[in-house]
C-alpha cells in the first residue's frame, strides 16, 4: 500500500518536449466501481501490465495498491472487462529541478489534451513549477483519467 | 488468466468432516463493480492475500484473473475499500474420489450456511457426488459469496 499524492496541471506551451527522458505508450482501462477505482494498465513498449486499486480521493491524496501483472492478462481484462472505458496516451517522463513530471499526451477521443502530473511525498511538499505548466486542475474531476474514458475531451464544450 | 468453472451444492449431513485434509480461515471482501467482480481475500492462517478479478458468469464458467498480494495490503483494502461487503468462512479442503472439494462453513451473518464447491476443468467434466452433498445451487445467485456479503443467510426467510 502507498498513499498517492499528486497535482495536475494543464500546459501552456510545448517547451517540455526538449526535456523528455523517456516515453511510455499506455492504454488503461477501468472496471466500474463505486467506492474504489480499479485500473488495468498496459505498458505497450516493454509489454508489462499493472493492476491498481485506488481508494476515494481526499483532497489531492488517496490510498493506492498497485501490482504488476502479465501483459496478456492486462490486455484481456481491458478487452473483456473494461468495455469502452479505455484511455490511450503517451506518457512523457520529464525531469525538472530534481523532480519527475509525467506529461500525458492523450490519444483517441482525448486527442489534443495534455496533462502534466507530479507525484509528491507529502501534501505540502514544495516543488518548482516549470514554465510550460499552466492551470492547476488537481481538483477538477473532469481531468481524471477515469472520467476521460467516459466523457472524453472531444465531447467537451 | 484462467477460466473458472465450478459447481456448488448444499450439504445434507456432516459426514464430510471426517475427510478434511486442511482448513483455511478466510475473509473476503468485494469492491463494488458493475461488469466484473473484484475480490480481496485474506488467508489468515498463512498470512497471505489474493486479489481476484472475475468476469461476468456464463452458465457455470467465467473469466478469472488472480494474483497474490501482501497480507497487510489485503487487510487494509478489506477494511478501507470493501466497507461491510465482507464474508468470513472456514474453507475445509476435502478429497473425494480423486477430486478436490472446497466445503465453505460460513461465519458471522452467514453462520449456519455450508456450501460445497468443486472446480472443473471443463463444463462437462464428470465427477462423483459424495453422499454428503445435496441440492445443486450452481445457478442460484443468492449463494454467491458476493451476494452473501450484502444479503446474508441470517436475513433469508
Amino acid at each position: 500500500m502507498s498513499i498517492e499524492i499528486e497535482r495536475k496541471f494543464l500546459i501552456v506551451n510545448q517547451a517540455w518536449r526538449s526535456h523528455i527522458k523517456e516515453d511510455q505508450h499506455i492504454t488503461q482501462g477501468y472496471i466500474k466501481t463505486e467506492d474504489a477505482t480499479v485500473r488495468i494498465r498496459c505498458y505497450h513498449d516493454d509489454k508489462t501490465g499493472l493492476i491498481t486499486v485506488k481508494g476515494k480521493r481526499e483532497g489531492i491524496s488517496r490510498l493506492e495498491f498497485e501490482y504488476p501483472i502479465p501483459y496478456t492478462d492486462a490486455q484481456e481484462m481491458q478487452e473483456k472487462l473494461c468495455q469502452s472505458r479505455l484511455v490511450e496516451k503517451t506518457r512523457h517522463l520529464i525531469e525538472y529541478h530534481g523532480m519527475l513530471w509525467e506529461l500525458d499526451e492523450f490519444h483517441g477521443d482525448n486527442e489534443g489534451l495534455f496533462i502534466a502530473e507530479i507525484e509528491l511525498s507529502a501534501v505540502d511538499q514544495p516543488f518548482d513549477l516549470p514554465d510550460w505548466v499552466g492551470e492547476d486542475v488537481s481538483f477538477d474531476s473532469k481531468y481524471r483519467n477515469s472520467r476521460l474514458c467516459v466523457f472524453p475531451y472531444k465531447d467537451w464544450e
